[in-house]
């Protein structure tokens, strides 16, 4: 701490804000600093580096506009709370495009100019299926890859590359209802509370690092469809919450977990 | 609904409240009706019979309190809770004694005036230990059996005597995390939300009709002490809610579900 | 109760949910009844009103689509989120147009295919700018006028003309921080919650009965724009949630209440 | 920073946790840092401050177990999770004794071995009835006075004796319902949600700085005594809260704010 400081007061750049974590068990220190001034980046990472461990991860992060490419099926929700964001300039993030295994969603995107590619999982093999879309991703070269209700299991080749990039929004409060129809098994199993999970996406099926998750209230009366359509609203905030955060630099991932600077 | 409001129409009852619910499913119908006046009971019964389906189950109850015994082991909030409503008489129950397998509660059910039986886990088999349990507790004849924090596993042949009756919190938000552990499980996983969880105990452990929930957020500086301590907090007011939904006569069982009439 | 049900099972009318609500205070009885067949509403009124007392309120409500018209100023998420969800057929109701005091959302309507209408409040009187928009609604003749996020005080004499079909959306947790500037408020109070509240829209300002409130948390390092921002997001949820409530025939206006059967 | 860390680092103190604030209106700025060693307060206080600017309000607080009187009239819920706490040592902070206005929680003070002093406000003026309570106080020396529901309005006199240092538990969402009667008042507007705030005392009525805030969901179908039945749940909680916050040395007072670093 002393050090970075130093370096900082050196730098004459004023600290906006501070967060900073201590995680005993790994033995690991993590700290995001917010400064007022415009920071040239490669000299200050290179005079941090002087001061700190060699194995310290230093990003100095002129906070430019993440690129996003958004995949989506048939539900709307998430997407059109992420077009609505980037139409009105508030989303943090420029989405390049939208690639759907469905056309569903096609309208939509054209009323906002934004495009949109019609990648069918039908009559083509996994495989074939994603490259594809890895095709199409690379074209655009996003930073970040936002799964909106995408409803396929993509294989572990497609994740790794793009480990750390992916972030998907689960329909349940994992790591309960881990899978397919968490809202049925939900609803089987009773519950009075429903959640949605925002996070990174790994090779292991809904056990990636989770970045936000949120709940809403449910009774007896509620349907798995009532589940489903209720679930839809925190689905759409929860997701809207782990973009802001990621797209603010706030997430740092570290080995199957999240340290959050809110 | 014709039929029973118009007994209770022709017994001059006046309805203050009344919650139903229809689930299709099970092609069932669920109602509780408070009514203004004392109603005679058996005879009342007996005229909704005659006016519902013979597999209806009806229950007349002039809510006299309810009569408890609480087991636990060392923990000490849900315990304290109970008996501080309890001695002020919003509990809506009495306590008849408490059952623990330690004797670090003994103190505070003694400065309650609460009959504290010590009944050890060590050095007894399991169906001795239980055995001392179920003894105890056929003395007292509860309506009910409240696992406040108790943290022994009870056997089918313990369970099966006390079917629908016995009440357990459970730290965890169920169906996640079952079994030992929770707060350490949820630490692992980077949970951003614990839970608590108050349901009916059956057989399969962790796996009664749960009754309420609740959850309160984590973040990545939390230990699995820190959660432990946060999810106390949140366990004792579930099991609360729970304690009242229960005494208030607002929970139906059905198969391995709750409907709860709020 | 049992005037009512007599009827619905004599017509062999399902009753798929009921809920009442009695009001001592008032010696009010309120009841709302779904039933699965569709009922021939004015026959079914009339039978209702034989058997019950002659200053009883009746409706039966074929749940046809209901008409809006959405009045706005600069801020799009209320707008937005309505839009979205009229066009993808989830809002319950048909918006009929938008009228803004400014042409900043003029385009987000365009690309909806619903008509503006841009009605200035500036360079004329207040009684004009109201008329030019009481022509607009009457040309369309909406159910319900949806004030999302419309910045003008309108008069009593305008919202006489529409009592209990104006709906608002106000920007704190009322009745906390009436009037201009909540946000501003909340900052200089240095609350630890700020709140949303959607009401109907009476001649007392921010007044009217409460239809849905939700609130956020915030801390000490929230600015009042920090504030603002985060507030948008609860203001979006509450008014979609009052909207479904108002939508769905949820809501029964009395006196300066409401009572939702949820 | 730079200067505060140089400091830390130089006395070998590890930092085990760090908050700050920057408030740019008030142009001040908050830190709280914890370190694993045990400091020596007064020579680390010289130090640190032989490198901050003049003003600086320097603490180094070595977290010994506050000291407080609690005052209470009839209620008893926040009294008794206090005494429950404190009995099970974890309160973070020694009660010394309580003092009411009526005798109603004498007993549960006794079964606690806490010293219970009856001081009535009948039948003697205001200011005899406060020099008591100041006598009783100041025999203790108290860090704080915590108003767990005590309901007399206590003068400027009073307060300004121990500025700073009395909490008192609001049982409204403040700043709605500053006064007397909040629940009633909360059920004459028809809010669905009903809160309490605790807060700071100050000579302005319920208007002194907030440390916490909750809220509960409430219906039209609760009464003002069912809200308040509701409300003293989160009373209880809202001010357990506060107080782990202000004895955990995390709440920083400043004009007529707190600043929390949770």
């Amino acid at each position: 701490m002393a050090a970075i400081s130093g370096v900082l007061a050196k730098e004459q750049l004023n600290i906006v804000s501070l967060r900073e974590h201590v995680d005993k068990g790994e033995n690991r220190f993590f700290i995001r600093i917010e400064v007022e001034q415009e920071a040239g980046a490669p000299a200050l990472e290179q005079k941090l580096q002087q001061v700190l461990p060699p194995d310290a991860v230093i990003t100095v992060n002129p906070l430019p506009e993440k690129k996003v490419v958004v995949m989506v099926t048939k539900e709307y929700h998430c997407l059109a709370d992420i077009l609505i964001r980037h139409y009105f300039k508030t989303l943090g993030a420029q989405v390049q495009c939208v690639i759907g295994n469905h056309s569903t969603l096609q309208d939509i995107c054209r009323r906002f100019d934004i495009p949109f590619y019609l990648v069918s999982h039908e009559q083509v093999g996994k495989a074939d299926f994603e490259q594809q879309i890895t095709n199409l991703i690379n074209k655009y070269s996003p930073d970040y890859i936002v799964l909106a209700k995408f409803m396929r299991i993509l294989s572990p080749d497609f994740v790794a590359q793009f480990t750390g990039r992916i972030i998907n929004i689960h329909h349940s409060f994992l790591p309960a209802f881990v899978g397919a129809n968490p809202y049925r098994q939900a609803f089987e199993r009773g519950v009075k509370l429903i959640g949605a999970t925002a996070h990174f996406v790994t090779n292991e099926l809904d056990e990636g690092p989770i970045i936000a998750q949120q709940i809403i209230p449910v009774t007896h009366s509620y349907t798995a469809a009532d589940m489903m359509k209720a679930g839809k609203e925190i689905e759409t905030s929860v997701l809207a919450k782990a973009l802001r955060l990621v797209f603010e630099d706030r997430v740092v991932l570290y080995r199957n977990k999240t340290v959050v600077f809110e």
